[in-house]
């Protein structure tokens, strides 16, 4: 008989996350009532957001209870079923748990997708997932991109970070990138059509400062940042006139428990510049026609998605913390099954 | 013969300004070209964002060179003139220096205004001046105000701020004020309109924010900020969805080495919101209509300005540092002559 696994938040995170902070718990499935369906879960996205909902702060979602699965966009195959409307076998995706099985009801959140348009059933968790929405709606809607323009991306050769670099290049701007490590750099160019990198190692503010100059002597119009302290901080001394910077992600800091932030915010004032806070659920309304336009772009082979899938979910720990040590290679994903 | 004296910067501030940074220069009146006319400087504007012209960073206006006059807003009269356009005993203002006389030019930046029509002159370099076109173009562009909205600002009982707050009420807003001390607090009220104020003196950000908490229950939908540091942090906590903050100074670290900005940076993606920076110049074409609508509610008696009027050229220093101690009592002006 079946049963399910659930990874469980046990204690508030206090700094670096630690594998204590979560346990695994093992339960029979659940019963289902009238109108639900029961989700057989294969995979499940693994994002840096999913930090800030475990600690206890007001935010746009509810934190993660203590005791409770850790919360995560899966998708899956419905196994059993006690609606019409989602039949056993049909691929479903939505904001579920890190657990084998999930219950989806009758005008929940849970969506039907058609997996068999998918190169790779995964892209549902990756380019057409948060990530590919994240990418689209902060970079068109927070960045205001104008052919010709120069776009500055931190993290970029993250999952977000290279989507980022790409729609930059599809709208007509010039694109640098900041990563970590000189392999990262060459794939920024070679993989994602960057114009330059930078390899953030070793730089302090001043050296990625001088180094971002070099890269763009005018300054820069647009960044998209998903790092935060000394790269925005450096990111911040090259603006030009009206920048538009997109705040994706301040991942510098979700395990530290000093905040730094930003330092030069004075730059906002000479500049007439901005910062603005990105986040996709702002745009759910138009989530089918950015889904849309960018698996138009994968099909034609304008995007180029990597995916980094790591197996179990007892492995879920060991996976989540390579976003933070930035050794995963493309958008994590956990294989539950 | 009558002699010009300027107020020279001698040399680069590092961090805290000392009266060793500036030196008075006594020279004779300079000689006047075709096309020029000389000004008997009355009155200077003391402004903050004099402080940042000191430093050598790129900024909207070039540093000011060492050796050279202090740049200020400054009026004065026509006593002078090489071009009809200008005649002697013309009232102008313009942005030249901490000097007793500045020449003119023909298609220069200095203009004529009617002295005749301001009921004191001085209202030229306060609410017609840098503060008034600042606090209009920051609130109304930067915050774009809602009726019924909630508009926090910092460094309320300041010119700027205390000007914002007005124009927050006229615009159907409900308005706290922080500032230093029960009796700026008492001023926000009982003679600004402010619906609430906060005194920071004493508190942490953590007590900040929960004054801020008290008075504004659901959050805040707007700030309109002058300190930065944990006056800002504390804002930060505590915004609505889609807030927008105004930067308009930073002024807590002017006249240090250490900055600060900001640190909970993260509240602007969880609340999808946006820092901009405040620069009047930015709207220089719409200064004439800004000016007649703030003269107008000026004259129906709808805004109230305060003008700390100190005297001397010689003590343009310690007035200045007025500014960063809070000891001044509204627009701080230098009376010239």
């Amino acid at each position: 008989m079946a049963e399910n696994r659930r990874v469980l938040l046990v204690a508030r995170p206090q700094g670096m996350l630690r594998a204590e902070d979560f346990s695994i718990a093992v339960e029979p499935l659940p019963a289902l009532a009238d109108g639900q369906f029961l989700v057989r879960n294969h995979y499940a996205s693994l994002d840096p957001a999913m930090r800030g909902w475990m600690d206890d702060v007001p935010s746009y979602l509810p934190p993660i209870p203590l005791g409770a699965t850790v919360r995560a966009g899966t998708i899956g195959v419905v196994v059993e079923s006690r609606t019409l409307d989602y039949p056993v076998g049909q691929w479903v995706g939505g904001l579920n748990g890190l657990e084998d099985y999930s219950v989806g009801a009758e005008g929940g959140t849970t969506r039907k997708f058609d997996a068999s348009r998918l190169a790779k059933v995964t892209n549902y968790l990756s380019i057409l997932g948060g990530v590919g929405l994240t990418a689209y709606f902060g970079f068109l809607e927070e960045c205001q991109p104008q052919p010709g323009q120069t776009l500055l991306v931190s993290g970029a050769a993250g999952a977000v970070g290279s989507l980022v670099g790409q729609l930059g290049k599809l709208h007509g701007c010039r694109v640098i990138g900041i990563a970590g490590g000189a392999a990262k750099c060459a794939k920024l160019i070679d993989r994602y059509g960057f114009d330059a990198a930078i390899d953030y190692r070793g730089k302090d503010v001043a050296a990625l400062s001088a180094a971002i100059r070099a890269a763009a002597p005018d300054g820069v119009d647009m960044v998209f940042e998903n790092v935060g302290s000394d790269i925005l901080d450096a990111a911040l001394l090259n603006l030009r006139r009206n920048a538009r910077v997109a705040l994706c992600g301040l991942i510098s800091e979700y395990n530290s428990e000093q905040r730094i932030g930003a330092r030069n915010l004075w730059s906002l004032i000479v500049h007439h510049a901005q910062i603005r806070g990105v986040l996709a659920t702002e745009f759910l309304p138009r989530f089918p026609e950015a889904r849309e336009q960018l698996e138009a772009w994968l099909t034609e082979g304008k995007l180029t998605i990597d995916e980094h899938i790591e197996e179990g979910l007892e492995n879920a720990y060991p996976a989540f913390m390579r976003l933070f040590d930035g050794s995963n290679q493309g958008k994590m994903i956990l294989k539950i099954a």
